[in-house]
């Protein structure tokens, strides 16, 4: 076999990821174990079957050939107004490409702001894609690191010496997955300073821009200036409960869009067209149909928050948006990675230990809030006892 | 604005690409007026409706959450069972990654095969996405010309002579577009020589597998030793008239697919189930549901080359496969261009300059036989008789 293009096998660098406990529990689950799992950010409803009623009508009425390569011009006009609603700045079609889900937004943006070997800049802990996804788009991933006592807020004197070294974008998540944080507009304002002085492109991905719980998103697009260096990464997994649909978009100035199409025409070739018009009428339902997909992760988070507020060991990471919730056990002496494996093996409960989100979030776990209510909180019930006694025995 | 990397703005040469007359027709048809539209592949039927329920059944039977990222299991054994029936090759679940579509494939085929800055050679005329495609993917394009006078076949000299000063894969396409010629066995048996010799992935676009009206289509994974440095690419767009379904694969070996499922992982992260589902079903038809999406190409290549039989000036390239016909118009004095510019003016009649195909292509047309046969025999016919035209006023 000739060899395998070294931007392949270093996507993944070696060594164990904390996806074990994952993929112990998936296992587990395949060999009949009643496993309570807390793991990825999946909804634990299907996708609406209206949504899907009208995706095959769309496809029944005949829109199954080619579409077109950036998008279905009524989508590309619904997610412009959307932005354009959201951040008060002009946007058009042509600020808008459809993609076959956020990550492959995140993939393409990567590869239209980073030159080959550029570096690109992203905070731990991070979404658990994000370096390899830097890493294939053929750029240098240099993580920031966070401190839990912050909150996992970037500091903006950390984020601006990576940028004095060289790079050529920065790669922010509000809100945050996995921490749950959302962005103070403080914060958000001195990382687009940055990104102005340092001529970055910020690359910010907005997944969970309708599961805000306290306050508001804010997105950067809205900043002074910044409309022309920020890359808007959207999807309709996590807002309409899409995941398997793979849709999303990235919005961003119209010449890097134009590039964008360029791309997608050598790798996508567009989303399907009955897709795209599911996505429209999912859009059409308006903010109340978004609510009522956020709404059981809402009440979910605080009734775990009631359950942690009963004891002392396990603090929760203040956050105020997205499915998850960060809990930080270093009061246990354990890894997040221990901790989840035993936790798993004697109680059949799978939570994702922090270190697969980055060395930042070690000692910590990540709960997704993907079960429903008294499972949960039973669950996070189970955690706690458990971190109790091995806070003890430590 | 900061740069935007030059992968993507290097993507397309600049100058006219020959895809004006496609433009064009387009804008004229929008405006109205009743074009006869011989240019791209696509085919003159929708998906069938059975295709689109089984893919609403899925949907509505749940498959509306992420799928594995490798493709489901089901479908990877299906398409592993088909390759292996196709090549006599074993043929395992390992060896099979499911893509957004062939394109998908091709570009992910090239960034697994080719370090960046390597040379990727390629056959001329081509389909139109291929140097793009390779660009995009990080390696250096380099055609290999064929003439007309060969049928376009590739000289296996001027292969190994380009292998020769260094490149990592061989990109082949049979049944080919735009030239529908499907390569004879002992041009497969002297490329995979070179191949091997060389140390060269080929990477094999077998989209067109099942559109083969003489002959046989080998696919050169079934070569001794072949399997191993194989990428081939396939897809449900022509073989299923599921163009707007995205839906393909690629079949490697496994420590490729290994690979390409990492690069997945940050690029498409799967492809919806319930369009892998409506793909099985699609393939569960058999082939004689293939032939039967096939039939009316046949038909209408037979009915065209009747035509072309009844005069002197345009000359068909001898073919056998795919949905397309190349033709020779030479005699006319005319490029490619002028003529498909002057034939759609005169006569609302578009078909793709060979120019668009590469430089080999000059002075030739793509017809693609995807309208009905009366019609398209009587396009062919006014072209014929604007052939003569131009050759008397030549
Ligand atoms: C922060 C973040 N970004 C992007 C994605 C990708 O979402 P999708 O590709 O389903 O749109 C996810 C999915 O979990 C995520 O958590
Ligand atoms: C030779 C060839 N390869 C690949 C493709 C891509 O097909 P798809 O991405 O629809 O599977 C096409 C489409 O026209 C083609 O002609």
């Amino acid at each position: 076999m000739p060899e395998i293009s070294p931007r392949l096998t270093g996507i993944n660098e070696g060594g164990d990821d904390g996806w074990g406990v994952f993929y112990k529990a998936r296992r587990m689950k395949a060999d009949g174990i009643d496993v309570t799992e807390l793991t990825i950010g999946e909804h634990d409803i299907r996708t609406d079957p209206a949504i899907l009623d009208a995706m095959h009508a769309a496809a029944r009425g005949g829109h199954t050939g080619y579409a077109m390569i950036p998008g279905v011009a009524a989508l590309r006009q619904r997610v412009a107004d959307r932005i354009r609603n959201r951040t008060g700045v002009a946007t058009t079609q042509a600020n808008v490409l459809i993609t076959p889900g956020g990550q492959a937004g995140l993939f393409a943006a990567h590869v239209a702001a980073c030159p080959p070997g550029r570096r690109a800049l992203y905070i731990d802990p991070y979404y658990a894609t994000y370096p390899g996804t830097l890493r294939a788009a053929g750029a240098q991933a240099v993580a920031i690191p966070t401190r839990s006592e912050d909150g996992f807020l970037p500091d903006p004197a950390a984020v601006d010496a990576a940028a004095a070294q060289g790079a050529a974008s920065l790669l922010i998540n509000s809100p945050n997955n996995p921490t749950g944080v959302v962005y103070p507009d403080t914060t958000l304002r001195a990382l687009a300073d940055i990104c102005t002085d340092r001529d970055l492109w910020l690359i910010s991905d907005e997944v969970y821009d309708t599961q805000v719980w306290q306050g508001t998103h804010l997105s950067p697009r809205a900043l002074p200036g910044m409309a022309d260096r920020t890359l808007v990464i959207g999807s309709m997994s996590k807002s309409h409960a899409m995941t398997g649909s793979r849709i999303g978009w990235i919005v961003g100035p119209e010449p890097a869009i134009a590039a964008l199409i360029d791309l997608a025409t050598t790798t996508t070739y567009g989303v399907p067209g009955f897709i795209q018009d599911a996505a429209l009428f999912a859009l059409d339902q308006g903010t109340a149909f978004e609510a009522r997909i956020a709404e059981p992760f809402r009440r979910r988070r605080d009734a775990v928050l009631d359950v942690i507020a009963r004891q002392q060991i396990v603090r929760a990471i203040p956050s105020s948006g997205a499915m998850y919730l960060m809990l930080d056990i270093r009061a246990t002496g354990l890894s997040g990675q221990d901790f989840a494996l035993h936790l798993l093996d004697s109680h059949r409960i799978a939570v994702m230990p922090g270190e697969s989100f980055g060395r930042s979030a070690a000692g910590h776990l990540r709960v997704a809030l993907t079960v429903a209510d008294d499972r949960l909180v039973q669950a996070v019930e189970t955690l706690c006892a458990f971190a109790a006694k091995a806070a003890i025995s430590a």
